[in-house]
């Protein structure tokens, strides 16, 4: 019965009680004479002790195989060792199997700089800090699908191939076969945002989201942007701006809470992952959920900004204009350092699906910005008036006859809908303090590069 | 308070004792004159009936909007009606919202016959049909996760932009942008299948999983092809074939508990859709979990047909031919129309990265078929000899720079590792009962059609 280390440490007198029981993982560090050897499968980020003797003298074949990286199995008697940090070791063992890592392996050493790191996207679960970031990964994932099943929304799937253009933006991916004719007798395009798509499946589910990636073309070289990135996209009908933000702010709280209670280890791990720049999280992370997200609008932070409008860089502020990240820096300080949401920016600053407000210059939406990284979520009312959105999508210069399915959602029963999207690895960033949007993601994706 | 129509029923005799309630949703039908309107929120397929009385009277405007497929938000006093079919229902009511649907809906009817249904993917979600389906698809998504989760697996994501191709099977898209020089520095395609990444990062988290979208260029009309389709690929390391195939057991079981715990109103919503031509797929699935899944090598198969052939168009069974369809479903027939494991397929007819078997004629792999709809998962134990591995992509034609990082996770600490590919369409349209695979998908993707 092969047994992970996480089993071992949630129950390790049970398992002493067993007269043997195999264990499977990678070397990670031995001692001299490799008479103390830990394994790590994965399941953890804690370690598992074995310890060598001289029975193993008979299998020296196999105990020369091991070196740093090699996969190993062994079988042995858990050994409850209370006196010491770790609770149990494995004794009297048999090794079963060895494969060692050949010399060229390129991450020999311990607490290699994550430059390096970086360049094997392949390998990068075999250190402690990619294991604990994907562990996090993993949990943050999985409390976003459970709020929302919670709140009965209904996890749907938008497509990914299409020939609609959500932001009009235009840096899109275009997708083609190796035959002249188009595959789907039109050009089509890897989706910007699922939203459009979601909009038209609330209107009978009533409360749906996504969970999927979406795809920019942008030759963006920064620590934030991603050419492929995963997007959490919310819709619910009969809301309006006050509910969707609520949504947003529980949402937000549920998965740090979850990830509170669940992954201490990880969170501790990042916070002295660098001895000499030791970060905190933790205490962030629970100023957060117990704080309640300030709701202003655009205007008012120009006013804010005004005031001081000798701190910034960008210093010439005026109604209209879009924020800039130092901007948004401040306005989270302004408000305690705790995550904010702007509220009814200018029309002319935002999307075309946007509702429009009955001051006709601002839309009914809103960024929810957090403290450093800027923002974290975008989401709106949707326009529900037919002609003002058709008018909208070709002023922004959107193909009409493309999107008439959108717009014929107006006309039938239409329900006022409202949604946002988050994109998740931003997210991510921000709860496991990761300066480098690169690292949350298992390939990254970025322009110029690819190996994988 | 906003109350959804399943929290009504869940809870309805504390509902009845609050003074008014707001409810939402869609008119799905309405007697002479208006009196009874029922109207459906999507949060489940029981609609909510409201009473209108004398005191509308003077709502004659809002009333006249009423129509079917229109949207309606009510204020009013929930009333149990114990004697009744349903338990409850809203009286003394006040219309605070209408937004009728215009003549030209195309779904006027009630029970349209699905192929004029199937002509508007942005409209389906408003019939009973594919409510019940995508409820079903929610509640199919949400037992994978957890079952992967209590399993310990790792939620994963691989990439869907890449430059390898998993089979080698050529049928791929490719991604360009407008500029003429390549985005990524290398052609790149949409990934057929994350088994390759998620092999490397097994090779540090131990059990992983993807949940995502795959594609495949196939012009393929059937009703069993999608050119964009959800795969579900665990991975674990440390595993043979008879862990992987007990696993995909084990999971298959799962998600039909779930849904025959949680969905029954759903599953019967199915079997009397059609009056004429009822279903019986309740007990059907109850039958798949009771039963052992039978294990059996190709080699009998093949004898096992043999002794059949005369039942078969295609009838000349011979050691190393293709299974076709009616072979397959003879197979599952043979074995009380239970669903089987076929393992250990000959090598010409599996992927390069299936693991040689001692005979060198066959592979570690197996094929989950099932009673009527054929392959539901394929799988395999991984090729973990470097050398070998290598040789069968060549030989596959596959590109062998571009996977050099796939081949060298083999000489770094390497440890045995086995998965499978689940096509999540395909469980969903066994678990349902749906004869169309288009059916089970949002906006499905099809050769030469595309309007979303």
């Amino acid at each position: 019965m092969l047994i992970s280390i996480r089993d071992i440490y949630q129950n390790p007198e049970e398992l002493s009680k067993l007269e043997k029981i195999k264990v499977s993982g990678w070397v990670k560090t031995f001692s001299h004479k490799k008479k103390f050897i830990k394994i790590n499968d994965g399941s953890t980020l804690d370690d598992l002790q074995i310890v060598i003797s001289q029975n193993n003298f008979f299998q020296a074949d196999l105990l020369k195989k091991i070196n740093f990286a090699s996969s190993l199995s062994v079988k042995g008697k858990l050994v409850l060792t209370s006196e010491r940090e770790q609770p149990c070791e494995l004794k009297e063992v048999e090794i079963e199997f060895v494969n060692s890592a050949e010399e060229s392996y390129p991450l020999q050493k311990q607490n290699i700089p994550l430059k390096t790191v970086r360049d094997y996207p392949h390998l990068r679960t075999k250190t402690y800090y990619f294991l604990t970031l994907f562990r996090l990964r993993h949990s943050i994932s999985k409390s976003i699908h459970d709020f929302f099943h919670q709140q009965g929304f209904y996890y749907v799937p938008t497509p990914i191939i299409t020939s609609n253009d959500t932001e009009g933006a235009g840096e899109t991916f275009n997708i083609t076969t190796d035959e002249e004719e188009p595959f789907f007798s039109k050009p089509v395009k890897l989706t910007v945002s699922g939203q459009l798509q979601a909009e038209a499946l609330a209107q009978g589910l009533g409360k749906v989201y996504t969970f999927s990636p979406c795809f920019r073309a942008e030759k963006s070289h920064t620590t934030r942007h991603l050419a492929e990135f995963w997007m959490v996209e919310p819709e619910m009908v009969f809301a309006d701006l006050g509910e969707i933000t609520d949504l947003a702010e529980k949402m937000v709280k549920y998965v740090i809470n979850y990830i509170l209670d669940n992954n201490g280890t990880e969170l501790k791990k990042i916070e002295n992952y660098d001895e000499e720049n030791k970060k905190e999280i933790i205490n962030e992370l629970k100023n957060i959920v117990i704080s309640e997200f300030e709701r202003i609008d655009y205007t008012r932070a120009i006013e804010i900004l005004k005031e001081k409008k000798e701190n910034f860089v960008f210093n010439d502020i005026k109604w209209g204009m879009d924020l800039q990240s130092e901007h948004e820096k401040y306005l989270c300080q302004h408000f305690d350092n705790s995550p904010i949401f702007i509220t009814d920016y200018p029309a002319g600053l935002k999307a075309f699906y946007m509702k429009n407000n009955p001051d006709e210059k601002t839309v009914a939406c809103f960024d929810l910005l957090f403290p450093e990284i800027g923002e974290l979520i975008g989401g709106s009312v949707r326009e529900d008036n037919y002609n003002i959105l058709q008018e909208k999508a070709r002023k922004t210069g959107l193909d009409i006859n493309n999107l008439s399915w959108y717009f014929d959602l107006r006309k039938y029963g239409y329900a006022p809908s409202a949604g946002f999207g988050l994109g998740l690895e931003r997210l991510i960033m921000f709860i496991s303090g990761t300066e480098n949007i690169r690292d949350t993601i298992a390939f990254p994706r970025l322009h110029s590069k690819l190996s994988y």
